[in-house]
């Protein structure tokens, strides 16, 4: 069998050998606790199960339009104007079977052969395996750790702006770390962006994913919506991850390309799970609310559970649904200097599975600091503080 | 907004302007009869719906594994099978949202930049875009128009085949005109394929849409599924094209890189959908059957209808739903040498709407009969006569 060369460059998601193993150890009998997982294990709200239901009886189960039904891109565009303080219409919205091809299918439209792509690390590895797998040349960025916040290291993404830099990505409420621009740092990347003509990626997965306060997009300063696009999705907040539902939201040429890319990739998204979205939207939002509710208590619980343990250090951020604990100190004291034998000796004696700094990409240069990402999506209060009951003996002994 | 290079080579399916000109006669006021769509105005067996909404119910509403539940790849290797005389399993399968993903998914795998790639025009579109667009040659073969079917044009393979040819894309059982390869052909299509190790797309998308007889694989020739992937949907069978679901079949080596690029293009296909699928699959044939019968009598009465005009010449392949007349004599007589003023004069005149020759690849060299192509999925038998009236009027007029 011949494989075509560009394969090599292909990339993936390493956290699947995590699920691998913690199913492996479940598989033998032992209890596991998923932080691994970035799934959620709550029900999708009725009213977006209903919306689909009713489409799917009234047989809307033919061909739709290549950028999705009017009605949602309609009610997506109205979503986003309302919380983003910038006025997108229908045309603006490309609908596609999840966030995720919004990462492939941007830069298919936008990304030349040998442009230079700044990208999030850690972050998710999609970015950095659709960049080069595209010919691009991925160059990474990372934060600091600040008192309570993940800041962007300004001053990495100002050192790895070249002449072939066309392209920065960008996760504000930020996977895995939790970080958020503030308004300053928002007001100086978009004076960078614009400095040096670039396109970005708004990958704004949790935007709505917040316990407190409100989420503020990058494409609110002057300038920048015009050269971003928005990857949008219904995974989070309506709890839909399975049913691969979302959405490009951009300036109508680059939209354009991706439903023509749309007809050549997959036809369509799935016709009647449009209509579960758009009720989803316009519906009662009392089950979304408590989706969010019941993730801030999951969220505190895990927190002061790991803060309580001697030699780790976790931030409380207001959205996303994971935490980006620093571990140094405990995998110093216990003697550890590799992150794969860590995680696999506390899923062995304690049963928590988890992802480390290296599931989001290789480690930067002069990084010192240690840290593990724990997704609180897809489990329990109860199975959280019995979980870090065990690890904080672990860890302290 | 810059648009990457690439996005010139992108093509798309030409028919969907086929579809807004016959909306907007409709929108004024005008009756017409959509030939034009290959999509079903038939329901879903019932046996997929309540398989779904079992799953719905059941909260299959998270990721599922990026190549497919086990359950579906089991059944869809299975099915396939059975019905190929060549031995499947499930790591052979990986599930997408529809056919349609095959054709991408497959050249991204195996195909180089600069490799010469055979494929069928007239065919579906997407084939010649997608190899441009990912820096191959496409090189077309036509067909020959014998007594009751349309046979490959070998003379066209042998010549287009040089150093450079790595694959060639079958799609037997065809769209837009019904072609089926038969024993022989098959045995002498292999033998060309062996000689110069090429690779093959098996696009089977009609394979199950079969009147009479039995439909035969291209890959039950020795050596040849070694080589090969089959492009497997739901859509047509099923009556299922709006929900996207569909499996690319072949070597595991290339299915898992095929796997790999789910992973990195859109996660999974959506979860309780697949359960339809398996359902489907699975449950009684009922209704499966019915849907086939509908669409024997409506090819019965369009062709007869054709044929009964004086000019036109149909044949009555045993598969697909589509047939691909030749109007050389009608367009002479009525003096159009252009395609689409053909067609738009006959819808204007008569409401039918059907797609040309031209909608699916460039004429090819030395090509002097003219077809056009009717879908009959989309269309019930009263129309169908109530049109070919209309049509057999103004033809001969």
């Amino acid at each position: 069998m011949r494989i075509a060369n560009r394969i090599q460059r292909l990339g993936t998601e390493t956290a699947f050998a995590v699920s691998a193993e913690a199913a492996a150890w479940a598989a033998d009998g032992h209890r596991v606790f998923p932080f691994h997982l970035g799934d959620l294990n709550l029900a999708t709200p009725s009213t977006v199960i209903e919306g689909a239901n009713k489409a799917l009886a009234e047989g809307k189960t033919g061909y739709c339009p290549n950028a999705g039904i009017p009605q949602l891109r309609e009610a997506v565009a109205a979503d986003i104007s309302a919380s983003h303080g910038v006025e997108y219409a229908m045309e603006n919205v490309a609908v596609q079977p999840g966030g995720k091809p919004t990462i492939s299918k941007f830069l298919h439209a936008v990304m030349n052969r040998g442009d230079h792509v700044l990208y999030p690390n850690p972050g998710y590895p999609i970015y950095e395996s659709q960049i080069e797998y595209l010919g691009g040349t991925a160059v990474p960025y990372g934060y600091v750790e600040v008192e309570d916040n993940f800041d962007l290291d300004f001053d990495a993404i100002e050192r790895g702006i070249g002449d072939k830099t066309t392209i920065l990505i960008l996760n504000d409420l930020q996977n895995p770390n939790g970080a958020e621009l503030s308004d300053e740092q928002r007001k100086r990347l978009a004076e960078l962006v614009l400095k040096h003509d670039l396109m970005v990626l708004c990958d704004e997965a949790y935007f709505d994913m917040r316990y407190e306060g409100t989420s503020t997009s990058f494409v609110e300063e002057p300038g920048i919506a015009e050269r971003s696009v928005i990857l949008y999705t219904f995974s989070k907040k309506f709890a839909m991850t399975g049913w691969r539902l979302g959405a490009s939201i951009g300036p109508k040429e680059v939209i354009d390309v991706i439903a023509k890319l749309n007809v050549n990739d997959e036809s369509c998204s799935n016709h009647f799970v449009q209509y579960g979205g758009v009720a989803g939207l316009k519906g009662d939002q009392t089950e979304v609310k408590a989706i969010l509710t019941t993730l801030q208590e999951r969220r505190d619980a895990l927190v002061d559970g790991l803060n309580a343990i001697e030699g780790i250090k976790c931030q409380r951020p207001n959205a996303t649904f994971y935490l980006f604990p620093n571990v140094t100190a405990v995998m110093e004291r216990k003697g550890f200097t590799d992150y794969d034998e860590f995680r696999r000796a506390a899923l062995h004696a304690t049963g928590l599975s988890f992802c480390t700094r290296l599931h989001f990409g290789r480690a930067l240069e002069g990084e010192t600091q240690r840290y593990i990402r724990f997704a609180y999506s897809g489990i329990d209060v109860a199975d959280i503080e019995e979980a870090m009951a065990g690890f904080k003996t672990w860890c302290e002994s």
